[in-house]
C-alpha cells in the first residue's frame, strides 16, 4: 500500500505542477496515469511540437516543457504508478480514499485530485466498413507525429478545428492532402475554412465535400478508401494514411461512477478551490469545466495552486495555512 | 490621441501577459506604467532575485522572466507609456473611454484592464521623528537590491513576513542585522519566527522585541537609530540602512473615484471574466480579489487569459469569438 497526501489522476503538464503547489504545503503527492510515461498529451500526441502560450516562453517544445515541469517537482520528490488505469475508488471511516489500479496497486490518500486532461476521452470514431482492421496500419485518429506523413498520401475526415489546422499544417508536407466533410460548411474557426477553401482553389490539398467515408480497404496496410457523395455517386481514392478528427468522446472510466457532476463531458468545478461536489475530490485541467473555463494548460496551473490551498485542510487539519513566497528563501525552504 | 483597443494600467508580468492574449483575438494593447521601464516589481524591486514558482521554470531571475514575456508579446507589437500616471478616465457616450496622464497623454480604448499589482499600494511609513529626512540617504521601505547592504549595519523593523524573511535573508549578506518588532511574537509564519529566533539565539542577528523606533538621526546620511522598549528605557543604535517593513497602503489614486467595488485594499472582480462592477473596467494580477484569491504570477496569467475572452466583445461588437490554440500554426498565424 502506497501512503501519500494527495493522490493525483493524471501526470499531464497541470498535474505535474500540482506537485509543485502541494510541496509548498508540505504536502506529498503519488501520481497515476495510463500513459507509460509522465507528461500527458505533450509527451504523447506532440512531442516535438513547439508550444507558445506558456506564459514567459515565447517557444517551447512539448517535451522540454514536461522535462523542466519534471526538474521544477523534483525538490518534492513525487511517486509514480504509470501505465496503469484507477480500477476503484474506497472512500474509508475518516473521509480518506483508498485507490486501486488495474495493476493492483493501492494508495491511500487525503485528497483526489482528477487531473485527467483529455486522457480521460477517446477519440470519436465513425462508422467505417473495415476501420477498426486499419487501426495502426495506415487509420490513426490523431497526428502523432506529423514527420510520419511527410510525402505520403493523407486522407483527413471532419468539419471542426482539428480537421482543418491539420489540413493547413500538412499541406506543406504531405504527399497529397484530401480534406473529406459530410457538408459544405465548417464547424471550425472561420479564418480557417476561408484558407482551407483558398489551399484547395490553389490545388495544393483535395477538398471533397458532402460526401462520407464508407468504407476502407487495402492488404495489411491501408491502400484505399470509398467515398459516397450525398448523391450517392461513389468514388475510391488511394491513401496510405486516413485520420477520421470527429471530436473526443468521454471514458471516465470508473471516475464515471464516483458520483460527481459532468457537464458536457466535463466534471463541475467551482471556482473558488476547483472541488467537484464530492468531498476531497478536485478535478484541475482540460478535465474540469466552469464559468468561463478556456482549455489552456496555464490555467491549469492556477487551478492547481488554488486547489492546493484548499486540500491542506484535509491533509493537516489541525494547522493554519500559512501562505508564503518562494522568492526570499527558495524551494528548498519549504 | 493614442488609438487602441485595450489600455492596460500597469506593464508588470500580468499586463504583458495580458497583449498575449488579446494579440492571439486580434485585439491591439497600450500600456501605461508610473515606473519609468516594464516589468512591474520584478524589475523595479527584485530584477537579480530567482523566482522559483512561474509553471515550467525550476528557477528564473525576475529580469529574465520580464524579457521573455516581452519577446513572447513582440509579434503583437504593444505599445507603452512609461514614468506616466493615470489622471483622468473618461467614459464616452458609445460606452469607449478616454483615459489621460499626468504627462498629457491621452489614450481611447473600448476596455480598461488595471494590472497595478503592488504599484498600486506604497509602503506604510512609520511615524518616526525625521525618518522623511534620511529617505534615501540610508531609510527605504523596501529591499531593492540587497547587494548594497552587503557589510553594511542594517536594521530592519516590522513583524510580518517581509520582516522576518528579509532578516533571514540579510544574516548571511550584511555586516550586522537588527530586528526591532514592537510586539514579541510574529504576525508572518511560525517556521519564519522560529528561524529568527535561532539565529538571535547563536548571534547571528540582534533581536530587538516589545519595542519600537522613536527616532532617527545622523549627518547627511542615517547614523544612528533610537528605541524606545515598552518600559521607557530607550538607546541607541548605530547603523547605516533603516528599514521599516510596516506592509503596503493603498495609493490607488484616481482610480479610487471610479466607481469600483474595493475590497481589503484590492478591486473586487468576478471569476467568470474577471470584471469588474464597472462596465469594461476589468482588473487583474494582485490588484484584484475574490474568492480564494491567490497573489500569485501564474494566477494573473490566468485571469489575463478569460478577461481577453470577455473583452472581445467590447472590441469586436458584431463577430462570433472563435478560440484557437497556438499549437498547430504559431502565433503568427494570429
Amino acid at each position: 500500500m502506497i501512503t501519500t497526501d494527495i493522490c493525483i489522476i493524471g501526470a499531464g503538464p497541470v498535474g505535474l505542477f500540482a506537485v509543485f503547489e502541494a510541496g509548498l504545503l508540505k504536502m506529498r503527492c503519488h501520481l497515476i496515469d495510463a500513459l507509460p510515461q509522465v507528461g500527458g498529451q505533450l509527451s504523447e500526441i506532440y512531442p516535438q511540437k513547439p508550444i507558445y502560450d506558456i506564459p514567459g516562453y515565447p517557444e517551447v517544445k512539448a517535451q522540454d516543457l514536461v522535462d523542466n515541469l519534471m526538474d521544477q517537482i523534483e525538490p518534492f520528490h513525487p511517486t509514480f504508478s504509470l501505465g496503469e488505469r484507477v480500477d476503484t475508488l474506497d472512500r474509508q471511516e475518516d473521509g480518506s480514499f483508498i485507490i486501486g489500479t488495474n495493476d493492483g496497486t493501492q494508495v491511500h490518500c487525503q485528497v483526489v485530485v482528477i487531473a485527467g486532461g483529455l486522457g480521460c476521452f477517446e477519440p470519436r470514431k465513425p462508422e467505417i466498413e473495415g476501420l477498426e482492421k486499419f487501426e495502426g496500419k495506415g487509420v490513426s485518429y490523431m497526428v502523432k507525429n506529423p514527420e510520419q506523413l511527410r510525402d505520403r498520401r493523407v486522407i483527413l475526415a471532419g468539419g471542426g478545428d482539428s480537421a482543418l489546422d491539420w489540413t493547413i499544417f500538412l499541406a506543406e508536407v504531405a504527399k497529397e492532402v484530401t480534406l473529406i466533410h459530410r457538408s459544405d460548411s465548417f464547424r471550425g474557426a472561420p479564418d480557417s475554412a476561408e484558407k482551407v477553401y483558398e489551399l484547395a482553389k490553389q490545388g495544393k490539398i483535395n477538398l471533397v465535400l458532402q460526401s462520407n467515408i464508407t468504407s476502407v480497404n487495402g492488404n495489411g496496410h491501408l491502400k484505399e478508401v470509398t467515398i459516397t457523395g450525398k448523391d450517392k455517386a461513389q468514388r475510391i481514392l488511394a491513401a496510405d494514411h486516413l485520420i477520421p478528427l470527429f471530436g473526443l468522446t468521454p471514458k471516465l472510466g470508473p471516475i464515471a461512477d464516483w458520483g460527481l457532476n459532468i457537464d458536457k463531458s466535463a466534471i463541475s468545478v467551482n471556482t473558488v478551490d476547483y472541488s467537484t461536489n464530492v468531498e476531497r475530490i478536485y478535478a484541475i485541467g482540460d478535465i474540469n469545466t466552469y464559468p468561463g473555463k478556456l482549455k489552456l494548460i496555464l490555467c491549469g496551473f492556477h487551478e492547481a495552486a488554488l486547489m492546493c490551498q484548499s486540500a491542506f485542510r484535509y491533509v493537516y487539519p489541525n494547522q493554519k495555512l500559512s501562505f508564503k513566497y518562494t522568492t526570499v528563501n527558495g524551494v528548498h525552504a519549504f
